[in-house]
């Protein structure tokens, strides 16, 4: 079997130019492609492979495309690759989706043009909504594997990093009932992504096999005044004994508005939310945390795409490896929360 | 004058072949540099043209290098960017630094390969320290300019956007002195950068220009516990009247704290801090911000740029812009604080 290096030796070529001229490059003067392409025929060699070759010729970086940097979460995964990739003698090249679907088509060609061996990503929410996925199939074949995180396509073959949301939340809720309270909110200003979704079947889940209860919930806009809907909230629902928040700031401002109101926490009300560690800083008492432990997960994606690039002959299953949350608690909650 | 691209033709190769061989690659066979070189010496052709030929073969895209992923300012400054050049037609693929001086070389590097136009980056820290600048200087020499931003190496000839921490602070701390405070203090977890330095020293020159005051100050490390350290401080100061916080954090604890040590804000005590929208949305009353306008400072990065891109030819002088801050005042601080 010929490769591409033999076919640039003999005709004295580098090997990118053979692989330009059997893919019809314009870069590639028309007498080349001609010699290319009738040595090529001569020794049978299939233009299919040109991919494969080319893998030959690692470039040892890893493409990732984030949806939003300004999502304190993804910005920490994207650091937790970073620092896994460069252990394992991996660069990073990170592009931005914008949650746009034609952003992220994009960026995977921008970066498939030679740049990368593979990529780590998580889906775009306009791709979430349009459910297309066949640029990750068409990405994929081209022989770059793709490692999806948090947010994937579900119908598209490939390694998986995914988060216990609808666990982790449902679990928090049974905390909180195992307590005893009562009256137990839902508040969230994530409403619109799937993430949240799940979270919110969570918390509702675990109030519903309780049959005298039922779901209380808050949702919050982008563009509404987070602090003005939440102590409107707390003052009208003067019951409420507890809240689990969906997102990093409605935890930090319930345990803000109902000190603020007069309520002892956690004597009165139980508050856990999604939150960093630096966040859960900004309440006194700090705010009870479910961590999702964002530097795993890019730990673990990163880890996943290089045993891929390094065992691509071996056409392993693919796989979906679940991060679990943990429950950091301190004062906002009882003791009593422990089943 | 011959360009590059009349060799190319003339040789019946690619154009990229032609700038290769004048840099003698390894890609490209003995033969063909040979054949190469010689028709360039026949024309006169100069290879240190070579880079500002390859500019003709513009790939519409920017290269970025952050620091640090997990500082929300970054952050949103890499927001700003991508949304200012996706409007003015350019692509951006990113780089984290990871605040090493190696990484910041090889990501340069990686970019520089053929990759991008021009480079929009902040300084690591280790770079800093050392103040090495020379791969700054070769990038550019190479005929891809860079702008920095907030992160400058002032010994580097390029376009820069920067941000006036120094007035800022020192204007707020007026405004507190304004109020009528006698005791404010300083709080920082942010000592060990140069931004950070530039705001202590804008508060203790405002602290200062009064005879019978001295500047307060807390330092706070990374590894301290940021309330633990907040608390005593304003325990052990019983008498401090004004709070100016250089990072999102300490401003927010120092509310907090101070509503929970049974003070009124801001009748009892007046509280600025750097830190975004969101986060003043994290204290009863609202955190006084100091804003950086990360998204502009972004923006203006970008057009800096893609001016200098599509104006090479003109040679223009390097330019610095200073995005000035803003006080978004609420009710953390006194009325009487406007001068």
């Amino acid at each position: 079997m010929v490769t591409l290096k033999q076919l640039a030796r003999e005709l004295n070529v580098s090997i990118s130019t053979v692989s330009k001229a059997l893919n019809n490059s314009e870069e590639i003067g028309e007498e080349t492609v001609r010699r290319v392409k009738e040595l090529a025929e001569l020794y049978n060699y299939k233009p299919n492979k040109v991919a494969l070759s080319l893998k030959q010729n690692k470039t040892k970086t890893i493409g990732v495309i984030i949806p939003n940097i300004l999502n304190h979460f993804l910005a920490k995964v994207l650091f937790g690759i970073e620092r896994e990739a460069t252990k394992l003698g991996y660069n990073i090249i990170t592009c931005i989706s914008n949650e746009s679907l034609d952003k992220e088509k994009e960026s995977l060609q921008i970066l498939a043009n030679g740049s990368v061996d593979g990529f780590i990503l998580s889906v775009a929410e306009e791709t979430q909504i349009k459910n297309e996925v066949d640029h990750f199939k068409k990405t994929i074949s081209q022989g770059l594997p793709i490692v999806m995180f948090d947010r994937v396509a579900h119908d598209v073959m490939c390694d998986k990093v995914i988060v216990d949301d609808f666990d982790a939340t449902y679990n928090a809720t049974k905390g909180l009932l195992n307590e005893g309270r009562k009256r137990i909110a839902f508040i969230s200003n994530i409403d619109q992504i799937s993430v949240g979704k799940l979270r919110e079947r969570g918390y509702a889940k675990a109030i519903l096999e309780n049959h005298d209860m039922e779901p209380i919930t808050l949702i919050i806009k982008k563009k509404d005044d987070h602090q003005k809907k939440i102590k409107s909230f707390l003052k009208k629902n003067k019951d409420i004994d507890g809240v689990i928040a969906a997102d990093s700031s409605s935890g930090i401002i319930a345990i803000n508005t109902a000190v603020n109101q007069g309520k002892k926490v956690p004597k009165d009300i139980s508050v856990i939310g999604y939150a960093s560690r630096a966040d859960s800083n900004h309440t006194l008492p700090r705010l009870t945390t479910i961590r999702q432990h964002a530097k795993v997960i890019g730990a673990n994606a990163a880890q996943m795409l290089v045993h891929r690039l390094q065992n691509m002959h071996l056409n392993e299953d693919v796989k979906t490896k679940i991060v679990k949350t943990s429950l950091v608690k301190t004062k906002s909650i009882l003791k009593e929360n422990n089943p």
